[in-house]
């Protein structure tokens, strides 16, 4: 079972990690992700630090970056990744039409991927 | 080597594909994927079909769409993919700015997708 | 439903192959893995075989090696791996500092690999 | 072809990264990662923050953190990665023979991990 | 929750889909797959055009077909399509003993696999 | 680049499995990935090994292995090993027509495999 840390049982530097999440998200508690990784206090100040930044506004608006989030996940495989970032992607605004199309893209690029990479294709010199 | 078929060379069936490739994207020639894919003429009209499919304007935008292929084909790590769709999206009008974010947001993904599958993290209740 | 064979049932050549793995681990009962591996005895046998010679020490101690196999089934994604080996790694010594850095090592791993596809970065003559 | 940034042509933010990776590592110039990370200077200057803290000696040693990279790297199949990190590892120590033991560990585990999510085995209670 | 639609609660479109399914496949209902697919009904007809465009006997038979969908998805790890294609398999005719030398031959892949990648072997001329 | 050891330079041990192979295959010298793999002579002997036993004919021919072995080269990705695999599997009989529904199959799994984990689709109850 892996083990999840709550804020209770946490220390000074896992508590205000959590706070600053519940803070910016304005929620009432974290998400499991963020109480399994207290198991190692830098690596959870720095994965989030490293969100923070990466996922603020930018040249890309929030919703765009939640779905390419959710694309790479996808295509990676991860579960619970998966589930997370489909409800974050939902709260962004992300519409079930959308959903549809995302995870059409996303089933295409793995089948095309995958050719590609049987067949050897050289990439195009127009490419470069 | 992989065998490339030149449209001079390819037999009716593909050269039907090979021209709507080049009126509907306005292009003298083919990339070599699709050159490639000649082998087996089944196989690229189908995949030639369905691509026109999803990459058309819905409720995403050709641009989100075709950003959002390349994070999956990046995620997998198809470098004939990466090459070709990174072509794809600057044509479309993704900048240096808006690729960079993007490499952030698929780095980011990479590094929780992995956390979370090697904690074993249980998806939140909330997510469901 | 995956079946599990378990030694009361099992034909003689996978009872030897359970007994061995019982006696060199010290344990009364074999893992789930090599119950549902005994569907194909020549399978089992040879990946046991194969097992202890990889596992044996050598220029690597037994705990490095089995933070290595925890480090490229995380890579991988492999659930039941991850939780097998993350359980041995401890039985070996793998406190839960050494714990928290292995995951913060994969997960740098997987986010610079990502990167370093995504930008198809030529390998430097040095590495040569 | 990628686009790789040098010292020269380099705005000041980029260059104070490769300066401190020059210091550090005690080298004449940065590896080609580094020149094609720099299209996107918040990337190049988190990642190698991130680096820097990950890679610093802990709980476990440089060249053990060297070799989990370069497990992980080569279980998630990055050539650039595991070109880099195999030089890596061997300038910090790794000497032939523990190089081969690394490599017939992932091999040991893409093996195993492929069973096991080919049969869906259950997690061992004793596991948890 | 992965929201699963049944036929009473499907639009025409999904309806018709579900019913060519259970029509070419003599069953009573079709599988989740098909049900969670649902949700984008463009996606869930071109998926299943393809599938049986691409599993109907050809040059390769049935069986070797399914089996080749299942090495193709154990080696991707994909939980469902596992448990689903090892189910197809066996009704087409996979034996125990069929089964288990199709796993050996899929961990002996993944074994090769990670070796030729991790030591970087250049492609003999002999294979072009 | 990677150091191949030819059979004038290989000691006693890496002769005789390139010996072994060479007689079992009447081929007039190994491939690369052998040469690669002779850094490490336990390795080299016990691959060579394993795949003599899980590539000879059983309840599956020697075709229909080569072609699960190249389905799971290409669903991994491995560059070299698809090169190999399709070259091994033309030798042993597979024509193009044979190549081309593979592939088609592998793109297809590929697709559905990720559209199964997108939308994290419960296993059926039959399937078990």
């Amino acid at each position: 079972m892996t083990r999840l840390i709550d804020h209770a049982d946490a220390p000074p530097e896992v508590r205000a990690v959590y706070d600053d999440i519940k803070a910016r998200r304005g929620v009432p508690d974290v998400n499991n992700f963020w109480k399994a990784l207290a198991i190692h206090p830098p690596t959870l100040a720095r994965t989030w630090e490293s969100l923070k930044e990466v996922m603020a506004p930018g040249a890309l608006d929030p919703l765009t970056k939640e779905m390419l989030y959710l694309a790479a996940s996808a295509a990676s495989g991860c579960t619970y990744c998966i589930a997370s970032h489909t409800a974050a992607a939902k709260a962004k605004g992300m519409t079930e039409a959308m959903h549809g199309e995302l995870l059409a893209v996303i089933a295409m690029a793995a089948e095309t991927n995958r050719l590609a990479e049987a067949l050897r294709v050289p990439v195009d010199p127009a490419f470069e």
